[in-house]
């Protein structure tokens, strides 16, 4: 049987994916019609997803068996009434270590005290802000799940005190969990660096607002490559400006291109970049992808399968 | 008896060793006699030193059996004549940590492309910069002694491939090692990031100067956690100013504080840090001095001596 393949991910990823996805089928000995254009939706057995894609109106699509989204955060897909087939996220091992790279380059910026030296006047020699060691310096991941956790253990093994927060309640051998409402002031109050790894759901929007800033150690410091709706805006400026919270890497924005007249852009104590912390990669993305449409053609279990009731 | 153990060590640094030393000796057993002033040289026994110290003169220190520094690098006190009593340097642990956190930050900096977004004007949205993963990166450490190459290994555990270059062949499981002239020219010609930490000797004075810079890949970048005249500074600047190379974090300079009117200031493709990169730790140092004037008094093999004929 030839299965039908829709490539609904953007025209832009089509050609950097489509010859690895069909290398990735035939090596897999799966037979498909690959496809970035149909007339025919419900002829349409599994589909290849990015949201913001060529076509957002799922509804016709009736007969499709799995959705593979290419993004890992399923907030953006949910959101779409239209989708009401089975999502796989994409969770991928280089998308993993990229997160890493951000996190732990951004982490050690803020400990490092470069907001202060990039900031020097010519002859402001600063030498007595001499950073500590990562071992006096604590870490907060709100969110330890896939990505939340391996960057987690990453700042561990460099020497950092990390702790770790989530809905419910994860252990690990090197970085101290905490869950809850109490689990987040715990963290909140320790923290001299708070990095948003959470999935953006009902429960986490705003999790970064007037009430859990000042729970914060006054003048930490926030790192945001997860989603832009995690953080209030306006309590995040406020923060920044009165000195509670005293520098802020931004990578997820409600708004993306960043809009030229964001504040953030011109903030002395805020420093932007264009949501790349992290990306999926097409190399071993189109891995999980042949993978997991394998085994749902299959009936075996589908990796990274969203619970729709707990949004991720 | 009692040793006679001069603190010649600069006064500001005087009350935060003494009673840690006084701690030291006392658990090691040694019975000292500790002062920060002396008005009889030749009745000194051992010399606590850091250069720029009270008294720099030490031809009058005619019985001192070691002088243990308080730095690593040992140029400035083998630049003074009249020091010709055997010489420690310090090597610490946490120096060693300080170090890490500096170079690993600092090259994943470079490596996030954030000399670029870090002065992206408001609205330039520049995430087609997204950067590549550590496996693709390239990073060389000139000098992979006791510093250089723990940074090496922490930059090779991170996932970038390291290239540590010496005066005499190393070899180490996860750092490609190299040596010598021709040994310089692979590694300056294989690296994305530069990073200095050669000891300042005769051969290593300009190692950064025209006839090297052109042997390194074009756009690469430069980090000197080192010394200040490891780099001839015109040279780079005008490798700055036609690309070649593409950015520069230098923490050490030929005249520090670094000078108002220095260009290294307003460059935009420097960052100049003010001699934070590493920085002796009162605490470990204080068991390195205990410890080793233990071994001197014990006819054991001192740690770390200086070979006056290598320079370090």
């Amino acid at each position: 049987m030839t299965l039908q393949v829709y490539f609904n991910a953007g025209a832009s990823l089509w050609p950097e994916y489509e010859p690895l996805l069909r290398d990735g089928f035939k090596v897999a000995g799966i037979k498909v019609n690959l496809f970035d254009q149909t007339d025919d939706p419900a002829s349409v057995d599994y589909m290849i997803y990015a949201p913001r894609s060529k076509a957002d109106d799922l509804s016709a699509f009736t007969n499709v068996r799995l959705i593979q989204s290419l993004w890992a955060g399923p907030d953006l897909l949910i959101a779409n009434p239209t989708l009401t087939q089975p999502l796989a996220r994409m969770v991928d091992d280089d998308m993993k270590l990229g997160m890493i790279d951000y996190v732990m380059g951004h982490a050690l910026w803020h400990h490092l005290n470069m907001p202060l030296f990039s900031q020097a006047k010519p002859g402001e020699w600063l030498s007595e802000h001499f950073p500590g060691l990562p071992r006096d310096r604590t870490v907060a991941i709100l969110g330890v799940g896939q990505l939340g956790m391996a960057c987690a253990r990453a700042l561990a093994v460099h020497g950092f005190r990390v702790l770790g927060w989530s809905r419910s309640q994860k252990s690990d051998d090197l970085v101290s969990c905490h869950a809850g409402p109490d689990g987040l002031s715990h963290v909140l109050g320790e923290a001299d660096i708070v990095v948003l790894l959470t999935p953006h759901t009902p429960q986490t929007e705003n999790l970064i607002r007037s009430e859990t800033i000042a729970l914060m150690k006054p003048g930490a410091s926030l790192i945001n490559p997860g989603r832009g709706a995690l953080v209030n805006d306006a309590d995040l400026l406020a923060a920044l400006d009165s000195g509670q919270i005293s520098y802020a890497t931004l990578d997820a924005f409600r708004s993306e291109p960043l809009p030229a007249d964001n504040p953030y852009w011109t903030h002395p104590r805020v420093q932007v970049t264009p949501h790349v912390a992290s990306e999926t990669r097409a190399e071993t993305a189109v891995q999980i992808v042949v993978e997991n449409l394998r085994r749902a053609e299959a009936g075996e279990t589908v990796r990274f399968l969203v619970d729709r009731g707990l949004s991720y």
